[in-house]
């Protein structure tokens, strides 16, 4: 197009497009959190405090948070696992934790308020970060999944668990309503609000059998290992699929969500004016009918 | 405090909080309902005109309201059960009734539907109490849940069933659109709309298993006796857990049902900025660590 | 009433309220769809361009779109069958024709943009007039139901399907999000986000017992003759009933799916101010009291 | 309608309509208000502690739901205005009454978030009550209208006031955020958000000058006489309109402040689909013909 | 793009894009609206029935609507003028035609309110036709503008008015809530709902000061003809901007009124990920420097 | 309370609550910002490139989230100033800038697309940064305000301006529809919807009268310096309240705007609950009858 040309010969373009984003780092070195590459653009999350059975401490919600808002800008990802290292998936929040804050050295009500807002604000945002990620992240449940553990996975994508497993939504047996993501978004991706509303007032454990059939996963695996493979086997799939075409059904999915479907088709709309013009549908027409598998550019 | 004490100095505390509410009467006496208390911090709410098989009549919209409005603030009440007495749960709507409205006695259109309309709010107001109680309500169908019951117990928390009882969403039968609840709330507590609207427009008669398929319910008894034991059991659990956790997961369960993810977030953030003050808190870490149950001061 | 009589004598009526609306055509020709009455007010559109699969064009969007304008407002009917002529449903989009947009001769990518979208507009359109359409839609669907013909189902109000079936979320295969309504109403309408989310990321086959499962469905019928059955007999049942009832439900359903409960209630309130003072429910009530069937004018 | 005639026979028509509708008193003794009817169909409520400055205690809340929950229904009354009597409006909130409720007497933070809950929605519902009356309500500021008393009057549907009148936000000054009402609706009734929050911050006085050019009032008056006369001629004509119409368009106004113009647009459809069969529109189009004044039935 | 150049041999792209939307007619000769073209790329729709001052009937809705959805697509278009031919802009919905509505001949009250509801439908979709233009709209009122005129103005997206021009929201005068915008549409675009309120419960005329004040327009001419030479000067301006820039501007001002902030920032984001690829920013951001005027392509 | 006391005793209470949320820098050393404390509790943030008349470019964009972050919680501010150095408030975005993302060195629609789309996210979030400070925000305008000026401002909570400040929506003229928050704020912080729209469409200059009839700001000072002492002292005031009331408030009007009056109630009633046992309350009525200043701690 010789418009930018021109253009570019009357500017001297001295700074790239890399500056105009806030950087992101893209180590992945973390103290709670494992991640490795299993498979060509698949990363693997392992939370990785087996000897506190993962708990969930300011660390942990610090690093998820950072982990995953870099794999959303990360071209090497296109889908994430997400698994415990250990006996279980996760026991959810520390109770040591959560009693300090209880007894956090502030007298005013007023202002101890403010403090628990910005700690809740805090790991609401780590969660969610799950969530804002373009790529498809699925959850491999197994053994306990405890408290945070339900907030957490019901900000994944896919949910599969082995036989082993438990959950349990526990804020009840703590003292409080769950506040970061369970009660806002365990009923909108499941199929029966009278056992999510038991399951929650009760913080009764239920078994995969019970969560297969409420429609929280939908695949269990005979045993963690089978569990890590079917998960990888799944991750795989996706990360072959045109990149685009994943990434924006992931965040149309969500606005959908949130939003009316008039809206909602009014922002797929908007979205795709620009979308269907990329190589990838191009690719993947032509792979379709040559019956050859597309490889697609970096997102 | 001493801040606190000296404005008590100040001022003459002439009249003290319980002023500054409206006041609530607590007395349980109803002709249409029969209220007990079968267990600590459990009430047990009858539809008892068993001779009518349980129909709502005006008498029956207007106590029931009166009644869940009461057992929101009794601090006496944690968790509700609701049944019916006799051969079944309710045959919903008085056709009597709904035949006098239709031949009232106002000639012209807008004025007829301005009294309709009343009458329509004051029902949906009805069964919205039941939402709007903070205690978590288990609805125990046995036999007929009709019409204006399944707007009934689509407002409940939690419905279990034995296994005698059939469903039937009989609005259309009767020439009208249901329009106290059913058509707001029934898809979004279960998790297949194609079944759901065929029960809507066909006005068939449906099975505890198709129900429980459908998500409608979440457990089914052998037979009534059963019913009221396994509610009676779940009604129990949860009135042994922090009261100022479960109430405050209701309020926010109900609240993140009709809004976004995230404004749902932001609400139970400012919830639990105060809440997460409470002494359940403190005694639930205590109990949970001392393997003890805790006990909580009513609220 | 004598006000209206003389309002009549001090104007003259010429033209008449038909003429006040748009008027619509009542032909039913179509090239790629074939209607047709097989039971009384109950219309059969059949998807008719078997050599292709069925798969949608442009024609195919027009013609939908047209029909169920209609079909909203033809008395004749009550509701809707759709299937497709052939070995299955649809295959969904043409290839052909997407290929087609993706080499639009425009070269500015903007204007390029402006013409996808209101192709998407179209299409979105199109497939948004079953929803709109106040008639209950029944999609029966056998063999192969691709892409945009779960795009299409999900507009519908019931989904039953023979065993043959199968069904594919495809546009990922093809390189682009899903923009015509499945991102938007799968979700909504179905028990199990995980599976939803898979099936749209991986763009895989599933099966009808999956379907049924999930909540896409409800009912499996043995082959394609037993689901035209099976839909003619609930079509029948429907057609039976009250069509100011049954329509007013679909349309109170729609703006429920959308809508905070309240809101939803408020509007069916103002609704049936009106409506309860329809024939067809002193009808209902009589034939309920008398255990004949009542006839129901047309509307 | 014979099939209504039919009807009347077939069944025992006991208990009228009033009895279906929870009934509601009709007497306008208070100790706060007083409730007088200037003109035919205009009801007038004058706070009536002019010894306390009209403060806002709990009697006050209690009574001015209970005085417009009445007049909602009340087919006397299709307009009302609102004043104080005394020096100005009112001084909004008493401090001793806030006081009273910070220094209540219940130690656990959460046990008194819930009571302070309580008294802020009953509060709430108070105010709301005003919105949600069907009649137009005028409030007539003279002298000072503080706190509590811009929260009440942006409740109201028309804002008049006198040359004296001055205004104040005044809950910062009292240490909390505003929470019945001025928060919520004042920056939705008015023109200018950087003033509101200003006043909203500061919690400065601020002139009818100020409050004509921000839009809060529409007209202001020489002083307090000619502001009643001002509002009771508007209150006059606003009388002597279609109630069918009149409170139809307040419902309407109500409805879209906090819809999409879409879906208000659906609602108001709904509700004309009955309303404009009211013997008023016929009634209304013949005056307008014989440019006579019509007399409309009580709604 | 060698890819798009070898897809283009693997088919044969028979049928271009424009088959694959909706054909639209853009032949501009209606009964009761005159189309001109005062300028480049600026149309001019005048209301053409002065004998009957302009008001609005059923051919005049049907024809606004095919007026305005031609104009949607039609490249030679970026700006509209509206105005009324004669002495006024409209004096809104007819009289007769209310009359014939309301003494339609349908007995049943159900029935009825269906074909109301069919009508409004008809004329509210018809006045939305220009929110859902993406080209400006700007209104030049003078002389009267009534009733439905209102309504119609609302949903322009400019308006101006001559001196002489004068207002009433009309339809309570008539004995109806106004159905067809002015409800949904008057209170969000101006800046005081005090007199929003009573200019709609009064039905009384307010003049062009008053208007200015409460925002509805933004200017006034001294006379018609100075009204049309700054309505025409306007859209010439906004003719000679990147039509990219100021139809997406409009898009998005319109789905903005109806989301949220956060929702609509998404939306934005969505569409200039496409847009700003449009040669129109660099062609601007190249004539910005050189001080000269950019041509852009029809759109 | 001794509960509290106990449960230190069984944890080792080794990490304190401050690691529990994510760290904060507060250090204000910035490029293209320049921070300073005029006075006690209030900061005033200066854009610091005059020779660039503060064009926006991506350090700034950086630089102003990262600093409004750290307000959020910087105890020591209480309110903020916004000024521009040299001779105007902002020029907008470079137009450099711009071109070179029109230009950057991608070839992909698609992919270009998503680089686009997170640069508008960077950007929207670093605009939103000033809305999510709980602290109010006052914006300073001397000479220019241009294009990202105007989508600045918009984020504010006040706006005062100079007697030689002149604006403009720009975005129009650069080719794009503006994307980072004009479009979106703009027309529901103002009055008039005729002037917004006119003015995004037209891109062109506005004068301080304009604005101030618009509502878009709420006062104008003779000149640059009385503009910042207007400024200042209006932050003085606020500072000098109770930071539990002013920061509710804000974040209350912040949730307010974008959701129904009734949600937001329910949102001020959580929120209440906690914060009106905030000491400040009690300090604020003593201050209030003892008419001396109070002095708060820290928030």
């Amino acid at each position: 197009m010789s418009l930018t040309k021109n253009l570019r010969l009357v500017m001297n373009k001295s700074n790239g497009l890399r500056q105009l984003s806030t950087s992101i780092d893209t180590n992945y070195n973390f103290k709670t959190l494992k991640v490795t590459a299993p498979s060509e653009y698949v990363f693997h999350v392992e939370f990785n405090r087996p000897e506190r059975r993962n708990a969930m401490n300011p660390t942990f919600f610090a690093e998820l948070r950072k982990c995953f808002e870099q794999l959303k800008y990360d071209q090497d990802c296109r889908a994430v696992l997400v698994s415990g290292k250990g006996k279980g998936f996760t026991a959810g929040l520390d109770l040591t934790e959560l009693s300090q804050m209880a007894s956090m050295d502030i007298e005013d009500v007023g202002r101890k308020g403010f403090q628990f807002q910005r700690v809740i604000e805090d790991y609401q945002t780590s969660l969610t970060s799950i969530e804002k990620c373009h790529k498809p992240v699925i959850a491999l449940i197994h053994g306990h999944c405890i408290g945070g553990g339900i907030d957490l996975i019901t900000a994944c994508d896919i949910r599969y668990c082995s036989k082993n497993a438990w959950f349990s939504v526990r804020e009840v047996d703590v003292g409080l309503a769950a506040d970061i993501g369970t009660l806002q978004r365990f009923p909108k991706i499941t199929g029966n609000d009278s056992l999510v509303r038991e399951l929650v007032y009760t913080a009764r454990n239920f078994t995969p059998d019970e969560a297969l059939k409420l429609g929280l996963i939908s695949h269990i695996s005979e045993d963690e290992s089978a569990l890590i493979n079917k998960g990888l086997e799944t991750a795989k799939i996706i990360a072959s699929k045109s990149p685009i075409a994943v990434q924006g059904s992931k965040i149309n999915l969500v606005f959908a969500r949130d939003n009316k479907v008039e809206d909602s088709l009014k922002f797929v709309s908007a979205w795709n004016g620009g979308m269907l013009q990329s190589e990838d549908l191009i690719k993947s027409a032509m792979a379709s009918m040559s019956k050859e598998e597309a490889t697609f550019s970096k997102l």
